[in-house]
This record gives structure tokens, sequence and C-alpha cells, in this order.
């Protein structure tokens, strides 16, 4: 007899593995399978890479890539998303640690497992408590600033790789002044190899393809083989290395590299080293939740799936306590990886798991392979990868659209450049939100007319419009709230104060969605001093939810003039009403 | 031969005072001094008084309450402000300096002084740049709840003058635990001169006008004398602590009080200094300002004057400079002052220069007179000022109008009342910024129908209106910007998810005063999933400014279906679409 499992809802939403796991067969497992070699392959050299960029040992890359995947299968919602260490947040990791002058790689390489704790913690939290709208507050804009500003600083930090050169910085001038210093002491073998790297590896991005596919390999396929230009750089460059014996030739290699499974580490409770690396974390997490956050959407959106972003992180979170845990460093949902997975066939997050499985055996078998690894192999798939998320577009974009988006993207770009990943997008961050507050505290004012023969009020000054006199009309493009209150307030004071005629004033509101507690006690001093003026206040077409308001505050009882339902019929009764009123005094006369 | 003096243009700007000084006559000089004598009359026991509270000696707040005064005159463009150490800016500034751990008497008093010039240099900046609206960003919800919580500090941190022992502290919980650690010395002579001086000036506040009424005053006149309650106070007590030394009996009095011209002061350029008292500056020139400029506008506002903000800034600046180099403190515009100013007559800012001239002639020869002075009854006057601005009705108006007003009036309060001055206002000014990001992070979005035979469509959870299966018609009531960009989204893709017979979106932007990069990003991104699933995405009822930018970024060459004027032609249009489309697959089968 078959029983059906019957899971509650909550470990479903906590667990998608149970969800996509009861429907595991052998079709998925093959796919999984094809999926996760590639990937494997490709993430290998990635791994070491990403892990001297952050100036770890090079296992730690390893490490960061075998738990932190098997987590992200169990709690993750994307069914192709691939974990493990990107970039940027290897960037960040090694501005954060190094930030720190510890002593040794020891204490470096326990600054970085506190870090990928931390950030494990955070996300974690930030998901159980559903405040993923959090990283909202990064504007497109911002992101690809910032990842443009941190594609040209890693560029530029593994040129001394590539130069076989001592330099460092954690920023572009600090960078390119080290180099320059170091200059002279340039290793010509290393700088051949390097050079000769980046250059194979730009081809296979470029060249590759075309030749490929005039040799009658599918498109897919192509896609796929031109991902493994960095195997190959690798496979060659160490089997030069070796039989040439470069290291002899002051070659930096990567040398010996501890074989077996990941260590269990626990992270330092050290109040003060968590103290100083939490605030990197938060960084360290937003950036990497929002990265895999994008690339999860736009591949689940091309297979109709839906992804869960406050699962997300909690996944996120688990997979980097798992990296925290097992010997490695921060860890996010990688892009080039992901669509590798994604166009690799991958159906479930199985496929993770493999790659786990994949690299976990690389870490075992593999490392004595990699002795004569030079580093500047590793430094040219850094360069290649990097290089092609450098995007200036976004600048002529958004001053072509917007100037407050432009100057958020050039402040994000320059900061970061010139002081840092962290000032870099906290800037970015601090400015588009001062931006956004400029600009709703001065909210686009209209004074409207009446369209001849028709029923719509236009901006007097874009069209040919009726107006009145006795009669002011204005539309406010904006929710009124603290920061605009007092400018409203000038406004309609500017506009009534000498105006002799005038008897009325109108607020049109149909794009007032909010008026908050100030807002209101400027209507109200509005109110009251119009009616010293002799001038009655009228609102028109506000709506439903902030009429409710209006009414419990009393506002409407104090008001002067009326609530029209449409400014068309607030016109025709206040029109009447100027008429009676002029009549009278014609009489009067 | 008469001449007419022409003045430039930003001259007049900037020295309001050669506009009323060019039509000053004999009249306006007969009311500003009455005006004068008056609030000079007032001014002198609570310039005491604020000084006593600041922590300062007491001819500081007679200094701070003449050069001001002058400069005021000068730049400042309301023609009735009366300018002086107020009671919340002599808290902030025993707050600020308090926090220094100085050494003596003279270092706190030469750091008043810096504090008065950073303030100064602030508010002048401030106003050449004409970034007056920063100070909107102090939301009057939190202004009242600082307010509220302030008067109760500042009450309390009187009763120790009351009760004549020792205590301490800048938060409510420090002076309450500060008072019960002392309380056993309580001089009982200065308590029964306290409590008498405290009673009879809420007696004078309450109980004295309807006895002037009675005995055939003239309202106006009755008002203003109740103002010089505090003198009164200070004569009788002043006589009684004389007559029957109570000096002797341990009853503090304020002394000797040096006599003469404010000294000129030049205030320290020690670097360290000023950094620590930036930040306190910064927020003392905020509060003073707001609290300056909403008297301002009041009182210009019964008059039919207008006050110009930016002006305001540079004349507060100009105030608190000219208090720095004549041995005064930090000052603003009064409320209680101005208000008796205004009641007395006071037609131009001469008034307030009047009123430096008698200040000046209470400090040359006033001062021995004070020797006797108790410290129990200036206390007295502060106690009876600041507890009419005690008012908690904020809370309840608060509750019932919005809560994140609410929730940004309480923690002003608590915080002030718990952590002091700073961090009160600080917070309430961070809360109430990210409740709006909040809010507008998650924007109302509403799904509409037609109300049935009109042109107007309304919430479909609100009104009964008719829906096509076809359409999905939203409405976004906020402007979409870079936090609530992904809202939108995931709105989108739940509603369209699984949603089989739709074809068409309408998104009606009515309500959409801006989209930002981020947000036409995201609209691209709909636009292209939507259209993956066969679903068209329309656009009606956008503004004009809005429109001009989506065709500048060419959006509406990608978008899948049409930007429509009204939902009305919107909805005709896709419905015949609909209609057309359903034949084609009926005549298919």
């Amino acid at each position: 007899m078959k029983t059906t499992l019957r899971v509650p809802g909550f470990l479903r939403r906590y667990l998608p593995v149970l969800e996509w796991g009861a429907q595991y067969n052998k079709d998925t497992f093959t796919n999984d399978t094809v999926a996760a070699v590639i990937v494997t392959i490709m993430l290998i050299p990635q791994s070491l890479a990403y892990a001297l960029l952050a100036g770890l040992p090079a296992q730690m890359g390893l490490y960061a890539s075998i738990l932190p995947l098997i987590a992200y299968a169990i709690f993750g919602t994307s069914r192709v998303l691939a974990v493990g260490p990107v970039a940027v947040v290897s960037l960040m990791t090694a501005a954060a640690v190094g930030n720190l002058n510890l002593a040794g790689p020891a204490e470096y390489a326990a600054a970085a497992i506190v870090l990928a704790f931390l950030s494990g913690l955070f996300l974690f939290v930030v998901g159980l408590f559903r405040l993923g709208f959090l990283a909202n507050f990064l504007s497109h804009p911002v992101i690809a600033g910032f990842i443009t500003a941190s594609g040209m600083i890693i560029a530029t930090s593994q040129l001394k790789h590539i130069l076989g050169i001592r330099a460092n910085g954690h920023n572009l001038y600090e960078l390119v002044v080290s180099l320059w210093e170091h200059l002279a002491e340039t290793n010509w073998v290393t700088l051949v190899v390097g050079v000769a790297a980046t250059a194979f590896l730009f081809w296979v991005r470029k060249g590759l393809k075309p030749v490929l596919l005039r040799a009658g390999v599918k498109p897919r396929m192509a896609d796929i083989l031109t991902k493994a230009g960095p195997v190959a750089a690798v496979v060659i460059t160490t089997l030069v290395s070796a039989l040439f014996r470069l290291d002899q030739q002051g070659v930096a290699i990567v040398g010996s590299v501890p074989s077996g499974v990941p260590p269990l580490t626990i992270p330092s409770f050290d109040l003060d080293l968590w103290s100083s690396l939490a605030g990197s974390a938060v960084l360290i997490s937003i950036i990497g939740f929002v990265e895999s956050i994008s690339v999860a959407q736009t591949l689940a959106a091309k297979r109709r799936q839906r992804i869960n972003p406050d699962q997300e992180l909690v996944a996120l979170g688990a997979a980097n306590v798992a990296a925290a845990v097992s010997g490695g460093y921060p860890v996010t949902g990688g892009f080039a990886r992901s669509v590798v997975n994604f166009d690799a066939g991958a159906e479930t997050p199985a496929a993770g798991a493999f790659t786990a499985v994949g690299i976990l055996l690389a870490a075992m078998f593999l490392t004595p392979l990699l002795y004569f690894l030079p580093k500047a192999t590793l430094a040219a798939t850094i360069i290649v990868a990097v290089l092609s998320l450098v995007d200036f577009s976004i600048l002529k974009r958004t001053w072509a659209y917007s100037k407050p988006d432009f100057a958020a993207v050039a402040a994000t770009i320059l900061i970061t450049l010139g002081f840092g990943v962290e000032a870099g997008v906290s800037a970015g961050v601090l400015l588009s939100i001062l931006l956004y507050l400029y600009k709703t505290s001065r909210p686009h004012i209209a004074e409207v007319g009446r369209v001849p023969g028709t029923e719509h009020f236009r901006n007097v000054l874009r069209h040919q419009v009726e107006t009145d006199p006795c009669i002011l009309s204005i539309r406010v493009d904006e929710s009124l709230y603290f920061a605009n209150a007092r400018f409203l307030e000038d406004y309609i004071y500017d506009r009534v104060v000498g105006n002799k005629g005038l008897k009325h004033v109108i607020l049109m509101c149909p794009a007032v969605n909010e008026i908050d507690m100030s807002a209101l006690e400027s209507l109200e001093a509005i109110n009251e001093r119009l009616k010293s003026l002799g001038v009655k206040l009228h609102l028109s077409e506000v709506k439903g939810p902030v009429m409710d308001r209006l009414k419990r505050a009393h506002f409407l009882d104090e008001l002067s003039g009326k609530v029209f339902l449409s400014q068309h019929q607030a016109i025709k009764a206040i029109q009447n009403e100027c008429d009676a009123e002029s009549e009278t005094q014609t009489l009067a006369v």
C-alpha cells in the first residue's frame, strides 16, 4: 500500500526541497547530473581564483563551494541558482578583512569565516522577519554603478599577479599608485604567462563560439564549451609551468593546497571582531542578495517559475552559515555559473548538490595537481570575468533619462573607485534616498484651467485653457507629507497675497495618495489664513482613503469651502457663487 | 532738493532694514517704543532664568539679548519676531556643553560661545545656499513630541532650585534619580520661596486676567500685564530675600552679576572643540529655526505680511554670530516674547533694537539690584513657562489620524525623555523618514473595474464594478521609484501567473508623478515577461512629464501594448481586441 506523506504548510514554506524532492525521478536526475558536471568544471578554477581575490588560501574557495551548495539546495526556491564565491563579494571580503590590520593569514582566514557567519545570520533573520524589501533601497542605477566600479577595481587588483609584482590597495587610486611603484620589479616570465592566458580567455569568450558553430557544434553546447575556457587555461599553463619549472623563474604558483574534506570550523565568538565586521557583513549580505535574487528571478521567469524573496534570504543565510562552519567564506548566487547551470539543463536544486559532490572530489583528490598552477592564470580568469561587468552605458542612459539617477550612479562609481566598495555602495544608497526625498519635498504644483469645450483640466503653462480671476485651481502632483507641507503653504500664500479679485482656491488632489499629520496641520493653517483673507479653500478629486482620514480628523468641518468629486463639478458650482457675489457687488454700487 | 535713494535689489533682499527703514516715521517710533518697553520688562527675568537653565552665568542671558536683537533687526524679514535666549535652545546648550566634561565655568562659557558661533555660521550658510527646506524634514508631530518631552525635562531640571539641592542629568531618568538621592538635603526656606513663586506665577497666568478684566482693564492690556508676572515675582522675592537675608538661611541667590556693556568675545578656534560641538550646533540651529519660523509665519499671516525663510536663516545666523562676539550663547526667535511684542503693537524690527537698548541699560545699571534674587524664583518662572509647552494631546491626535505619525511622536518623546534632547530629535527625524520610505516602498495598488453606466473606474474591493476576464486593470497609487519597483513587479507576476484567460494588463497611472530609472527597468522587465506569457502591457492616464520621459527612453517602442489617454478609452479598445480574439478562436474550433 502506498502512503502519501503529508507535509505541513510551514515546513513546505521553509523547506522547498520537500516539494521538488517528492517529484524527483530518473530524467530529472540525468539532467541535473549533466548540468552539475559542467558547472563543477567551471567552478573549480573560479573558486580558486576568487579565494585569491579575497586574499584567502586557495582551498577556502573550494570549501565555500561544497556545503553552502547543499544548504541552498535544501532551502532555496530557485531551481537553477548556483551558489558559491563570487567576484564582488570576494572583493568586499578582501576589503572588510583587510581593514582590520590582522597579524597573519590564519587570523585573516578566521575573520573571513566570521564574516560569512555574520552575513549568514543577518540574511537568515532578515528572511525570517520578511524584511527583504530593504534590498529595494539599492536602486538599479546604484547597483549598476557599483558593479562597474567594482569590476574595475577587481581587474586592476589582479594586474599585480599578471606582472608578478607586489601591490595592494582597496581603491583604484591606491592600487594604481602601488602598481606604479613596483612596476620595475615586473617578472617577465610571469607577464608572458599572464598575458597569454588573458588573451586566450578573451579569444575563447569572443572568438571560439563562431569556430565551434562552423564546426557543426550545436549553439547551446558551443555556449557551454566557451565557459570551459578557464579550465583549458588552467590545464595548459599548469603543464607548461610544471614542465619548464617556471617557479624557478620567479613565477608565483599556487603551491601545495591541502587535500581532503572541508574542515569543521567554529566561527570565533570574539565580540570585538564581530562589531568591527558587522557593518561589512550587512553590506556584503545586501549586495550578495541583490545579485542573487536578480539572476534567480530572471532565470525563473524564463521557465515561468516563481521565486520567494524572503525564503531566498533564509536560503542564502543558511548557505553562508554552512560556509562559516566548513572553512569557507561569504557566498551568494553567481550570475555566470547560474546561467551555465540553466543552459546545461539543470532542473532542480539537486544539480547544486551534485556540483557540491564534484567540488568535494576535487578538494579531496585534485589539489596536488594544482601545485604548479601559476597565480597569473587565476588572475587572468578573474580579469576576463569581471571586465564583462564593466559597463559605462548606465551613465549615458541615466543622463538622458533622469539627472538624479545620473547623480546617484556617478557618485557610486566615483566613490567606489576613490574610497573603496563599502563607501561607494553606502554613498549610492544614501544619495539616492536623499535625492528622492528632495524631489518629493519640492513637488510639482501646477495651476490648472479648463481645456475649452471639455471637462478636462490642464496646466495653464502647457495648454490653452480657460481660467476665472475669481478662482485659483492648483493641482499638487505628490502625496502631502512633512517634507513638502510647508512648501505647499508657501506656494499658496505666494499666489494668494496681493491677488485682489481672488475669492476661491481649489486644491485638486488626484495624485495625493497620502496626507500625513504635518500636511493636515498645514492644510488647517492654509484654511485659516485664507479664511482671514476672505478666500475659501476647496478640495476636489480626493481619493477614498485620504478622504476617510480627513473626515476622521474633522478637517472637513473646519474647511471654509467644500469638497467636490470632480474638478469640473467644483468649477461649475464655484463659478455660480462668484457670479452671485459680483452681482451683489454691482447691485450695491 | 529731495533725492530718492536707489537701493540695488540684492541689497534689499539681504538687508530688509533698507525697506522698512525708509518708511520709518514718528507714529511707528512711538508704537515700537511702547512694545520695546513691555518686552524689555518681560525679557529681563527670562534672560537670567534661561542662562541659569543653560548652566551659564546670569549676565550671559542679558548679553544674548542685546547685540543679537540688533543683528536680527537689520537682517530679519519678520516685523515682530523677538529674538533672544529661549527655553529649548538653552536646554540643548546645557546638554551639548555638559557632554564635554569641561574643567570649570570659564571653559563652559567659552564652549557656549563657540556653540553660538557654529550655530550662526551654519544658519548663515544654509540661508545663503537657500537650503532652508531641510528644516521641513522635522515633521510637525516630531516637533510637538520633542517640545513636550523637552518641557518635561526642563521643568524637572529646575526642581533642584526649588528644593535647594544639587542634582543633575540630561534625561528624565538621570534627573529623577539624582533628585531622589539628594531629596533629604532639601532647604525648607528655599522650598517655601520656590513654591510660593511658582504658585503666584500660575495664578498670574490663569487667575489674574479675569480680575483685571473685572477691574475694567482692556483685554489687550490685561494680556500684557499677565506677562509681567515674572517681574513682579522677581521684585517681591528679591526684596524678601534681601530684607530677611535668606542667603544666610541657605537660599541660593544670584549673587554679584558683573555690570556693564557686553564684553567683546572672540570664539575659540580650537578645532577639537569645534568638531565635538558641530553636531549639537546643527541640531540647535534646526530646532531654533523651526521654532522661530513657525512663530514668525503665524504672526506675519495675521497682518498679511510675508516671511522669507531663507533670509530668516541669514538673520538668525547673524544673530547667533552677534551672540558669539558679545559674550552670549545660542539664541532664536521666541514664541512668548514675540506674541507679547506683537500684542503690544510693535510695527517694525526697530522695536527689537529698542528692546536691546533696554536690556543694555539693565546690564549696565540693574544687575546690582539682582544680588539677592533667589535662584528659586528664576526656576519658578522657567517651570511655569515650559509647562505650558507640555501637551500630550498630540499622541491622541496622531493615534487617531495616522499610526506612523503616532510612532514618530511616541519615539521622539520616549527617546528624548530617556536619552536626552539630541538623541530624541535625531531619532524622531530618522524614524519619520524611514516610515515614509517604508510606506512608499509598499504602495497601495488597486485592481479597478468600471462603475456600471459610467466612465469611472474604481477599486474592485470597494465598489460594485464590471471587469473582463481578459483584462486586468491595475491602479498604482504612488510614484514608481527604486524602493517600490520590485514590489510592483512581484504584484503583477503574482496576479498574472496561473491566470489563464488573461490577455491584457492595463497599468492606470493618474497618481504616478515620477518613474525613475529603476522603475523604468522594472517596467521593461514586466513588459518582457508578460510578452513571453502572451500578455500585453498597456498604460493609461500617464501624466505629461512622465510621458515625455518614457518617450525619451524609447520604452514606448518596446511596449507590447498601447498608451491610452484615459482608462475608459483603454477598456473600449481592448475589449474589442478581446472579442476579436475569442471570435477567431471560436472560428478555429
